[in-house]
């Protein structure tokens, strides 16, 4: 197992990464004002330089319940498809929480803890990200309170109960909790709620109390470099096999998997290595592929730091598509900087594509993946199969990042011919473009 | 990975083993009786008395999707406890199904294919063996018919929904298909359906047609011989570390994950070493600490053959605890056999102890374990609180079959303060047992 993560941002091509903006005043932030929300640690880790970042023994003992997690050639895949192609998945969904997300909840967890933070707020869509920060919480004795999307609260109660296990509070947002969450009911007693108003009562609960800061699952740089891992792993573990990848491939939300496996092999590129860096996201919100890269705010209440990314604009609100985890309207800073200097690209996929793959991936190498891991898998079919028109051989390694257990009902609806692909029309994309904020 | 399965019939103490007895003629059933329902194979491994058993290649890679599974010493566990005891964990949770059960599951359906079957047909309660069997029947272009008991076909789609993923059918039982099935609805068109009706239906479509074989997922000899390698590999990780058990400790239903632990050790404890061995099993349904060791039917429809075992009787209605897999009325002849010439020992836990432990656990050692599981954690907390009450360093291993992501309802029962302690009435048990066949 790896002992340091790997900062991309020694080794980043172009100008310096943008900083992030307060979003009242639109000047820069420093650490001092980050620090409301983040404990110092990550802050340092945010801005650092420093190519390889030691992980304390503390974060280590955790992360080795589950790491260093498989890599899988998939041999049955490439003989279903009959590709020259070998394929090679990193598997993420034998972590506790059954995703990749623990990976950055545990360090974010122990850094607040040891600066004598007792207790994060966050927010959570589907339910991954806020389970996987319940997990990490108790090994460092955090209390933790979840503001989950009210219409996922109520539909998919065992994420939630799962939290709960963990010790976890989970509250349906909006709620009675905040400021933003009251003036919200007052005007909508019935608001189903959004990743957005989550995001707001969560920083406004940790700006309010000094005992408490805020997590994020995704995005940010310091999520990158925790997520880091799971491309070190993928290396070396390669390398013991002698192969190397021509193309690596991981779905985007935030960016956080993707991010995570592909940059120890932006640095190979960076430094002259051949290889293609591929973001599979979602046509329903295609950040990457039909965003532009902007200043934007990360939530609807305008609270949190601005930060220049791929976006669909933060009033861009997503259909509900299953792969609740890739309905974001930002991109990973770091993520956006890579498709910008030419190291990585993006791919977008409709719903029932990415079902078939997923479909013919658990028939043919066994493991049921979420519906955001299936656009990873869609795309690395559409590769292999060009390999095989092409007669090519080629190394492909996509991130499995999470396993599909409680995603079953997306599944239901797949087989019963009941999901829809969303195509988001240009006119609602320049619309919400339009509400970005003037810098 | 071991690469052979340890056969304990090669050194049970005691007398021979009891065999299998034809249900209508009450005679030992031939190899050529039960090749209605089971491959040679299967059946030569059912009898065999070879202490080693090689694992054909087409086997080893299927298993090493998940397999070696890791061995964990819960440091978290034992500190939250103030036990001197080292608690190890064998972790079975991470296979595709998420459960131990495809241990068995790969090589009966690769058996059966071997020897030109087509189909299998198998019963399912909560769905931990159905999917099993689907996930394993795809590898060798198996197609699997699981008849599923209908209270849980309708209140637990998710597990279903993994079945027809992996390309299986899943029938409501009791269903039209079977006459089995077609008398009991003609009869009660509203049956919940129970497991014993449901092994009826599956046998008597395995025995109607040619191309078609029936697959049971615990009880017999030849699944504790593939569940062997969990104990195998235990045993191999432990030696790495340098310790061995003073206690091993498993949940039992059928007795395949118990099984599988104990057998190794069970060698060592035949051949003087000294350890105990100890099955837990549920309050509810204790089959052996409350049971009857006889010969007795594995169905209600009395179709399957009758095993020398432990049990409560083929009438047997359990009450509805959250551990689906441990409702059943018998128990797998070696498991039982290795409690009569006092190798294993059982006790019997209540449900809500059995929640307590697996919280603890969970917000310890972080994993989610399903209600079956739980019986065997709670088993190893109780032992591991005695050890601190006498001051006494002591081993525990302790089998943790399998996730609990599909059982979150059961959490939340018991969250809610639902969940309720049921000892079985001596009374019912009395009258079940007046039901055993006369042999």
């Amino acid at each position: 197992m790896p002992r340091q993560w790997y900062n991309i941002l020694a080794d980043m091509p172009g100008a310096p990464m943008d900083p992030p903006l307060n979003p009242a005043t639109k000047k820069p932030m420093g650490p001092d004002e980050l620090a409301a929300l983040f404990p110092m640690a990550l802050i340092e880790q945010e801005v650092s330089t420093q190519r390889w970042i030691d992980i304390p023994e503390e974060i280590l003992d955790v992360l080795a319940i589950w790491r260093p997690s498989p890599l899988y050639r998939a041999y049955n895949l490439e003989k279903a498809l009959g590709t020259p192609a070998r394929i090679y998945f990193k598997w993420e969904g034998g972590s506790p929480p059954g995703s990749h997300k623990p990976n950055t909840a545990v360090p974010q967890a122990y850094y607040n803890a040891k600066e004598g933070i007792t207790k994060l707020t966050t927010e959570t869509g589907a339910g991954q990200w806020g389970s996987s920060l319940a997990f990490a919480g108790q090994f460092y004795g955090l209390e933790v309170r979840v503001f989950m999307v009210k219409v996922s609260y109520e539909a998919k109660p065992f994420r939630r109960l799962l939290m709960e296990t963990w010790g976890a509070s989970c509250i349906p947002s909006p709620s009675d909790k905040t400021d933003v969450g009251r003036s919200i009911l007052a005007e909508d007693p019935e608001c189903p709620g959004s990743l957005g108003i989550a995001i707001s009562e969560a920083v406004e609960e940790a700006l309010k109390r000094e005992d408490t800061h805020y997590a994020l699952g995704s995005v940010l740089n310091h999520v990158i470099l925790h997520q880091s891992i799971i491309g070190l792993e993928a290396k070396k573990q390669l390398e013991k096999v002698g192969d190397y990848p021509d193309v690596v491939i991981g779905c985007v939300g935030g960016g956080s998997n993707f991010g995570g496996i592909a940059v120890p092999f932006a640095y190979d590129k960076i430094n002259g290595k051949d290889l293609r860096i591929l973001a599979a996201e979602p046509a329903a919100c295609p950040s990457i592929t039909r965003g532009v890269f902007a200043y934007d705010y990360g939530d609807t209440g305008k609270m949190t730091p601005m930060l220049r990314m791929h976006t669909l604009g933060h009033d861009f609100i997503p259909p509900s598509i299953h792969a609740g985890g890739l309905r974001y309207h930002g991109m990973s800073p770091i993520v956006s900087k890579l498709v910008e200097e030419g190291i990585a690209e993006a791919k977008s996929f409709h719903q029932r594509g990415i079902f078939d793959a997923a479909v013919l991936f658990a028939r043919t190498e066994g493991f049921v993946v979420a519906p955001e891991t299936a656009h990873a898998i869609k795309a690395c079919v559409d590769e292999a199969i060009q390999a095989k028109e092409e007669g090519k051989e080629k190394v492909i390694l996509v991130n499995a990042s999470g396993h599909g257990h409680f995603d079953m009902n997306a599944y239901h609806q797949y087989f019963e011919n009941k999901l829809e692909d969303y195509e988001y029309p240009e006119e609602n994309i320049r619309k919400a473009l339009e509400a970005l904020p003037k810098i």
